[in-house]
Formats: C-alpha cells, sequence, structure tokens
C-alpha cells in the first residue's frame, strides 16, 4: 500500500472489478454533474446537432449515393452518409495506456480508443424506413471505417452498435450508429469466443454454422431469410423477440464482407427492423454486431452476426443479479409472430 | 440427432445458450401474448392484488409488528409483512429437473423452484419511507424464508430483490421483494465466487474486508455507516450511483444474521434508499443480495452484500454487447453526493 503511484489525469479511464476481473469505463468528459440525473429522461431541445454537418467534428467518412468520396475538402452538399469522430467520445486515442494501481488495490488504466458516430442524413427515417441501398451504404461506413481502425494501436476489439428510441439509450434521435474500439475484451466475450473455439475444434465445423443449418430445417424459429442470411430467434434469447442476423456461409472477420453480402444484410437487417416496428409498435432498440477480434490472433472458428433486441422488458433485479435473464415468450412464437408482419 | 428425445411438456424451463453456456427461464405462465407487447409499459388498473392477500395463494410467513405469527390459521387482522407463493411463478416446484436435448443439439430441463413475494402492507409507502423496525421485518421474512427453502432440494441458490418504479421491471407498484430458488448459478457470479475464493487462498482475507478497510480509510467512495455496516459505491461500478451495504465483519452466510444486524441493516438500507430518492427525485430502483450459494459446499470465502442501483440510465447497445459498461460519473463524487442527502 506504501507504493508509489503515478498520478495520471486522463478523461476516460477503465476501472477493474476486483472480484470478477470485469472492466468499466469511467468517461468523465461525457458527464452530466449528478443532481442533472434528476431528470433523467427529459429531452433536450433545438436543433439536431446531426442534421449539420458544420456542428461536429471533421468527418472520418463521407458518402454521397453509395459513392464514398475520396479526400474530400469540404462535406459534398448532397451527403448521405457520414462518419465523424464522436464530440464526446467515452474512449480517446492516446499513445500510452499507463496501467496503474490506486491504494495499491485498485487497478485502471487510461480508455485509449476511437468512438465515432455514424450518421445517415435523413433526419426523419430510422433505418427500416430508408431503401436498401442507403442501408446498405451504413454497413460500407461500418467496413470502412472498421478496416481503418483494426491494424492502430490499442485496438482488439471493435464494438459496432446502433440503438433507436428513447428507452434504448441513445440521447439523439437522428439515426446514428456507433463504433467504439478497446483494447480489451469482456470475460463474457472472451467465454463466448473459447466456447465457439472448443466446439469448432471438437467438431470441425462452427457452432453458428451447425445451428443455422439445424434453424432452417426446423423452421419454427426463423424470422427472415435471403440468399446469404438468415435472422432468427435463438433457442435461448434474453429478452423476448431477440432476433440475430447471421451469414449462411462460415464468416469470421465481418470486415471481409463483399458487395453482395452487404446488399442482401442489408436488406435483412431492413426487414428485421420492418417486423419489429410493426408487430411490436415501433419499440426501442439496440442492435449490435459480435465479430472476430482485430488482436492479430487467430479466430477462424468465430463466425460474426449481428443482435437485434428490441426493448420491450426491462432486466429486473434478478436478471441484474443473477444474469439469468427470464423470458416470458418463447423463442418459437416470436418468430412465428415476426415472419407474419 | 436421431436419437430419441423425451418430449416433456413443464411450464417453465431453463434453456442453454451453446456458445456462452449461459442459462435463460422460459416462463410460459408469465406469458403474454405477443401483440400484447405493443403497450409494454401501459399500467394495470383496478385494485391493489398486494393490500387484500386473500387474492393471493396462502402465505408462507407472516408477522404483525415484528412476531412472526406460527401456524396462524387465517392471516391475522393486524399482518405487517407476508411472503406468499408467487401467483405467476417463474420458477415451479417439482421433483425432477429432466435434463433433455432438442434437435441433439440443444439443452434444456424442468425450471424447477420456488418463486415468492414479500410483501410489507402498507400500500403507498416505499421501503426508505417505513420505520426502521418495519424495513428489519422484511428483513426478517427474507431470512426466514432462506432458512426455509436452503436445504430443499434443486435449490443451490436463493436470490433476494426488489424492483422498485415504472423503470424497474416492477409490474405492481405496491412495495414488494421477490425471492426465487434456482438449481444452478450463472457463469458471471460462479466467476465472481471464484474470484473471492482466489483472493482469500492467496492473501488469508476475504476481498471484500480487504475492501470495505480500505475504503473506511479513504472515505471518497462511502455513502453511509453504522456500527455493523458500510454503504459505499464500488471503484468500479457498472452503473452512476451504484450502491453496496456490506457488512463490516466478514459474513459468508447471509441466513445467519443476527438481529442487531437485522437492525443495522434496516437502517443503512433505508438510509441509501433515502439518500437516492432525495438525490435523484425518486428514481426507480433495484436492490438485491449476492450470498454465498447453499450448494451444501463450503464457501467461507465469501462475504454477503446487498448492491442497490438506481435506473437512471439504460445499457445501450455497447453495453449489452460488450459487457464494458460506461458510466458518466465517479463513484467519487456520486459517494460524495449522496453522502450530503
Amino acid at each position: 500500500m506504501a507504493k508509489k503511484e503515478k498520478k495520471i489525469k486522463f478523461p476516460s479511464e477503465l476501472r477493474m472489478d476486483l472480484i470478477s476481473g470485469d472492466w468499466v469505463i469511467l468517461a468523465r468528459n461525457r458527464a452530466k454533474k449528478p443532481d442533472e440525473f434528476k431528470n433523467p429522461r427529459s429531452k433536450k431541445k433545438g436543433r439536431c446537432p446531426f442534421c449539420d454537418l458544420k456542428e461536429q467534428n471533421i468527418p472520418v467518412f463521407v458518402s454521397a449515393n453509395g459513392k464514398t468520396i475520396p479526400r474530400y475538402k469540404d462535406v459534398p452538399k448532397n451527403w448521405t452518409v457520414a462518419v465523424v469522430p464522436n464530440k464526446y467520445p467515452a474512449l480517446i486515442p492516446h499513445f500510452r495506456l499507463d496501467e496503474r494501481t490506486e491504494g495499491g488495490l485498485y487497478k485502471k488504466m487510461n480508455a485509449v480508443g476511437f468512438h465515432e458516430v455514424v450518421i445517415a442524413r435523413d433526419h426523419k427515417k430510422q433505418l427500416s424506413q430508408l431503401p436498401t441501398k442507403r442501408v446498405k451504404e451504413v454497413i460500407d461506413a461500418y467496413q470502412a471505417r472498421y478496416l481503418d481502425m483494426k491494424d492502430k494501436r490499442f485496438v482488439n476489439y471493435i464494438s459496432i452498435f446502433h440503438n433507436h428510441g428513447p428507452n434504448s439509450g441513445a440521447s439523439i434521435a437522428h439515426t446514428h450508429s456507433q463504433i467504439i474500439t478497446t483494447v480489451l475484451l469482456d470475460a463474457d466475450f472472451k467465454n463466448a469466443l473459447d466456447g465457439a473455439k472448443k466446439y469448432y475444434q471438437k467438431n470441425k465445423e462452427c457452432l453458428y454454422c451447425h445451428m443455422t443449418k439445424y434453424e432452417l430445417k426446423a423452421k419454427e424459429r426463423i424470422v427472415f431469410e435471403n440468399k446469404r442470411f438468415v435472422a432468427l430467434c435463438p433457442y435461448a434469447s434474453k429478452m423476448p423477440f431477440q432476433t440475430i442476423i447471421t451469414p449462411k456461409k462460415h464468416l469470421p472477420y465481418f470486415e471481409e464482407i463483399t458487395e453482395e453480402e452487404k446488399t442482401d444484410l442489408a436488406e435483412a437487417l431492413k426487414a428485421v427492423l420492418h417486423k419489429i416496428n410493426k408487430g411490436l409498435r415501433n419499440p426501442s432498440y439496440n442492435f449490435y454486431l459480435h465479430t472476430a477480434p482485430c488482436d492479430e490472433k487467430n479466430h477462424d472458428y468465430y463466425h460474426w452476426h449481428w443482435t437485434v433486441l428490441p426493448k420491450i422488458q426491462e432486466w429486473a433485479g434478478f436478471e441484474i443479479g443473477t444474469k439469468l435473464e427470464i423470458i416470458t415468450v418463447a423463442p418459437e412464437q416470436a418468430a412465428q409472430y415476426l415472419r407474419k408482419q
């Protein structure tokens, strides 16, 4: 305890829970003052900060009607999708992690990483209301940014996610996704990677491939299908109407997605979101990607997929305390209902 | 795949996720029909089902002004705290787990267990508004039910939790807690137990004891303290204003709590909930117990504690997808704010 400790002030830090080994991100420059939490669900008023890109940081990706604009000076007037560094980033680029202790007991390090926002231009429409080619353009942006960041220092995982609606955690209504890079992987995701790896080594087949084939035959949990993708409600869904969208082919690395696959994924994503909107009356939802880490190791055993989670139920004390989720709609029943929409 | 599979219909089942090994509970008899999710946040109207115990299952515990009523025939008119089996249980008592597979691929078993509701009589008051002796009486009920259930078959863990407010997952406004027993422990909690055990074996001291001593000296994350308990915002909080209430003494098994400890715990719980209500303008919250499992094994290394989580922020796509939580208020700042309330 008497050891000398480096005093470093970095605006975002990663702190480790001593018991679980889990990390949390303390993002001070996104902070509200404590008493601002008194009205946490109040809406900000005024102009939308995503409609005029001049209010944002300089874009790192811009496209117009499906065409990526190379080395632009000014953002073209006809931009349709743009990616900007988040003005209030949770993770911040830096050249050192500065792993250190506090009180000889706790562990922390700088929360180093990139935090970007993917903006689709139309303020009024959510993804499911955009044409498939525009959804594909959003996926183009995901891929382009992934490829640009994956080999950077301290980038071992890239999380791409989308929050929609007041109960989703979204603070701005204008349709946008986010990309966050992290140096570390959470124990839960490591556990899922290990599970996938063991299955692959034992069975010489990917578990997702096996499961997808089984589900396509059984049919009861399928929500949507096209040439290259299948959307289904997983057998052990953690939320009612949870839907995953997975390529039929074994694809470990999202960033290697082809043009044809992007079009089919856009179609599947649009279809699933449309069914959720229609069937559940426009609920809040989150969707996120799970893909192989970009940590230089071989993850050929993994199979990337998107998870769509409608926020129609709160995780309560039991679920948070035990991590055993209670669902009240069988995935078979959920899929049957969504298929009909 | 061609194996014969037992067809068993049990109203609640545990289903395993093949990748993570996590289990979920599918509770069919709590089910809404899918289209009822269209208005998930609408309130049920009519008489409160917890005000008149005659509408409930036969109580398994009744007390009146702190006195437990033994072998009552009718519920006494002056009851103050009662425990009843949940009318819509997520887990159901049964004499067999019937572990089985589906499609030669998926694993499931009967979701066997007890699911009870702890009701404090006063409809209008939440726990923090009740006198300390009444909060203690609720804790008496927790302990009595724990002791009654812990040696029953298929009871390896007992989860006690409380949901308050519209964003907490509570479906009934009348103040109540719940008790659920499970046959299995989730990977996350097993991981926490392992972490605590390793620390204990290596350091000949419990990690919670060590941490509590450190925090009491450092002071900055302390929210409340009395003779036997301390409430603090953990160094790696997963939510802003997360507060844990932990005994100062090393106590692995919650069910062994003494009368004096119950009074001090009641005081600490009431104080923390009051501060959260006052400081954050009566938010929804959950609180839950983590204690040593009742699986016949030795868990002397563990240290029970309660976690109070105000629901002032949603877990969004990033947090759900990566399990890396982003907090925007430092635990030091949160504790300082709560101390002042």
